[in-house]
């Protein structure tokens, strides 16, 4: 059990400061709109944690395997893993059986019921890919990373013990990170009714032309509002967390991933005048293939799970209830901003000499 | 004497709804973080109308004595004009007296006190204007424009009866613009505080090299975290209104005015590796002049006021905390998306009976 | 038979003026390094034209036997088109079999010594497929469209009789497009010579990763110099009459088509710090797929035959020997100038009467 | 006296190869149209050297006077120096007196007939403000750099002695950078003709609207015909050389030094559909204030040298006839893509082991 609080520099106030806008006696102002610094106060002791790893490296399943040993023997937590990495905990030492894991996807459902803290052994593909198996609200993460940091992934794993004792202790930093949650509606004319399962994404959706030589097509609507017809390789809806992948190679802007929106970034379109858009967080966008598109388009989700999108039908997007809380290193902006400058070297210049012009 | 509330698609419920994150039962959750379309709805009937005008335009001059006498006659409403547009109509007719206006800067210290609606007849120009002159609360304001429409300006002024009427009963859509708060800090090592009046700014405010033939070389934090020094023509810090403006051109993406954020858009960088910037709206926002800098740098707050940053002197930006109300032709969203149509061309194409690729 | 000259503003010199570098005296010069604007003036009468048409338009269809009907009891010229065509016209009139048409590729390689002019009716698609059928000396070619005009198009169909008689007679403006001449290496460590025929492509040839989730890891280089390894979803090597097509999508700039060059552009690329190149054209391009490379990566040339490159195959591009040659409506500046306005929309603004700060 | 050659991968030949188009027997083919790596090779033995230094450094002083004396000393060349670096040479030693220098613009003007080749000491800067000098016949720049190299100058000072060897004996591998030359032409509608002494640029020129508030409104011609008007903060027409400085900035492509074109690149453009563009370099470009223009324009040249242009008043550019040879490391290619990497970080990407999306 835990309770998340907030503050602005300087602040320290414990109090829920969350009011949007104010009106008294008719003036307007506005207080605290986008959420500060959010702090996370464990209010009983964590017990559990689950760890997920990236898979084939011999070095995450060594550090994974002393990482086990340590948080049940001298931190007396209970540990989840996931079945493949408890056969591989198994091969090593029958020590291990004391590790839970889950058989089938209904448990998968109630994971976070039992679990406290997950962390994560890998990168920012491993921080995906644990988020992807909690539909629902998902515990906070804690991601380590065996090499250089990554954007999600703030934490080296060889001060594990330092970092995760704090963690267990508390209070910790975290950001709360958003996901989209998108709904394929087959034969749109047809079925107004979202049927299937969502799916959710915490980078970014991607709807391409695939190997087709025909452009893409695509009508995008904004609530009840026509957006635009994207011609052109593609359209990729982002996260805010997702602005540093492939929203940025694109050529979208880098967001804070504490700022509220959807990034609404074409790939390759056929026109000069197209510039990204950062769309409210609150909206649904809905892209459809027209019903007498010449090719289909194909979408997929955080870079897998492609599926065809036939003419006529659509991808319906907003916002999803369920955000993905990561342990932050320092904080929310430090984090981000140390992601950026080591990960995309942005405005990395050479230090020179300059050699200015020179008046006759 | 007003109220507000908002709602989403199919919502329709008076209840503030502005809580950020819930986390009953240790699950995370959000809710509503950015502001959905706002309502405004008067509790009292509004009385008094301040009418803002662009200046040396016969047409708008017109304009401006046939709406004040339609308000006055029609609708028995108080008017108030600018000193020089009550000139202007005295000189047409002594008619005009029951204008009101204003003599001092004082008078206009305490005018959102008396006035209950801004009408302005321009262009985006005109709004501008008359946002500066509010350093406090602002009154909601309906942007009339006499040619084509402009981002801030939704309503053709041939439909200025319909359009009047219908906000003095109300309710009203009204898209609440964000301003940036910017003090200079002069000689920042020895003046920590804070002692000029702020400026507002609702468009953005940039920091350049003027005529200078050596770049800027400014440092930028955000909060206490460094972000990076800006080496090239400048820095434009925008407002989400501002995004369609000055940031625009230099390269920012176009963000939605309900997105809670500030831009930080480069000019001309010296790095192949910069890109435009997010940043949430909570955040301070520091420039400094290095205090070896070898030439002074120019600060100009929505393109005028032309200030000199030397070396050692500092901006300091936030948001502010009275936003500008102004009054949606549609809903924030839809009115947004036409201003990018029809006064960008945002993603205009010719359509084309593609004649593709031939498999041979 | 026909004769080529050039000249810049003013001049009108029979003269051949193609020096690239006088050396007199020890001092360095230029002169005339780039085309001029080249003129095609006939030493004998043209007297066969080769019709293309874009298939399956029945406008096009019409247009087709009305302009053979015209160009052969008219002009007395001899006619040829493609073998589907001739099939068309026989099913209008069996009047039409004085049409000419070939049975076999061996027939397509001599066609270039039977044609005097190329005419295509349809757009910058059926340009493409006309020059693809001439893997070398490629005769005049005048564009026709039917509907708006395209960036290789200048030409109004409805004026197709004032238009063919002024080329008929001579002397015309002529643009010189270059193509770039492209060979697949497989297994390119243990075949170092090209074996394959070349493939010739007008626009550009893309390789890219298809509908793999990993991304390109393309290394290239520029003669014996290491250029660049592309990371994202791919590389375009384009021509300059390409610079307005796919490339402009993935952001490179627009080249007027006789600047002599080979355009680099990235697709996507994951580096915050690429930029598109431009390359002299006398250079060999060569983009390798790794060895270990996870995926293979896929080449498609203008926009079509799509192969895969496995881990180790290279392609290998250079200008080719024989550019095509297309007719001007006005010169090669004006046209391309009119088709960047016209298609593109370049720097199409809204024209405003801009209402701009206001000094306090 | 020298005499050039150039030559293409493995070719060796010592003839002329400069043709631009062939069209034996009505076949169109092209060959050679822009220049291969160029090669210089003394004719007599080289006698005269002129060294340019960065002003206000000691170091440069130092390096000055050590390579001043070993030319003179242990080459027996003449040497040639600014009036304020024979002052410097003298202050140290009266030794220095054997050293040349000039004492007005007129002894400038000759400068190319009694000098071999030009040294300079610095950065890039050192390289334009030497070039700048020679309006005429520009000599063989060989240029060191202090610290990092740059853009122009691929020589380390610390190798200068085996560096100046090779010179002295050549061959030597040069790049010719071609200039701009610009006409301001005042009130143009009543003056066609060009009066004052051309400025040449080795960068670039600038048109921009300083600290005006009020945008551009530049009227764009090619040869004859309308390009475009630019409105925003200006315009920027470079060099190919100059492709890596301000128009790079600006957002322009970068161009390999030998591709024969002028780089026409907007200054933050009003306009969402404005992209740089890339004109053939035989044109002449005019750039007009309007008659009518609210405010004027500013020119400067290669950084410097600021001139207002009134409104009526035009800016005339064509490529110069002389363009300045400087020397390479090891050939135009290898230069150009060294300095690009080490002076850009072009493309620099951290290597990551990319942990991509894992399939469920």
């Amino acid at each position: 059990s835990f309770k998340l609080s907030w503050r602005c520099k300087g602040e320290n106030s414990d109090q829920h400061k969350h009011d949007i806008v104010y009106f008294e006696r008719g003036n307007i102002t506005t207080a605290e709109r986008s959420s500060k610094q959010i702090s996370l106060k464990w209010e009983s002791q964590p017990q559990t944690v689950l760890i997920f790893t990236k898979p084939n490296s011999s070095s995450v399943r060594i550090l994974c395997a002393e990482m086990v040993r340590w948080l049940r023997e001298q931190r007396k937590v209970n540990i989840y893993v996931e079945p493949r990495v408890k056969a591989e905990l198994l091969t090593e030492s029958s020590d291990f059986n004391y590790v839970h894991t889950w058989k089938d996807d209904n448990e998968i459902l109630r994971l976070h019921t039992k679990v406290d803290i997950v962390v994560t052994l890998g990168g920012d593909g491993t921080v995906l890919w644990a988020a992807s198996l909690f539909k629902g609200p998902v515990p906070p993460i804690v991601p380590f990373s065996l090499g250089s940091l990554g954007f999600m992934t703030p934490f080296h794993s060889e001060h594990y013990r330092d970092c995760l004792d704090s963690v267990l202790k508390g209070p910790i930093s975290i950001t709360l990170r958003h996901r989209l949650q998108c709904h394929i509606i087959r034969d749109a004319a047809k079925n107004e009714y979202e049927v299937d399962e969502p799916i959710l994404v915490l980078n970014e959706v991607t709807i391409d032309r695939g190997i087709s030589s025909y452009l893409t097509n695509l009508e995008c609507y904004c609530d009840n509002s026509f957006v635009t017809c994207v011609q052109g390789d593609g359209l990729i809806l982002s996260t805010t967390s997702g602005s540093t992948a492939y929203s940025l190679a694109a050529g979208g802007s880098m967001v804070h991933p504490q700022v509220p929106g959807i990034l609404f970034t074409p790939i390759c379109p056929h026109s000069l005048s197209f510039r990204p858009l950062i769309l409210p967080e609150h909206v649904t966008v809905r892209v459809q293939v027209p019903f007498n598109s010449r090719s289909p388009a194909w979408v997929s989700f955080d870079g897998k799970d492609r599926k065809q999108l036939a003419a006529g039908d659509a991808l319906v997007c907003s916002m999803a209830t369920w955000p993905v809380p990561t342990a932050c290193q320092v904080d929310s902006t430090d984090d981000f901003l140390r992601s950026i400058h080591d990960g995309l070297h942005w405005n990395l210049r050479k230090t020179q000499s300059f050699d200015g012009p020179r008046d006759s």
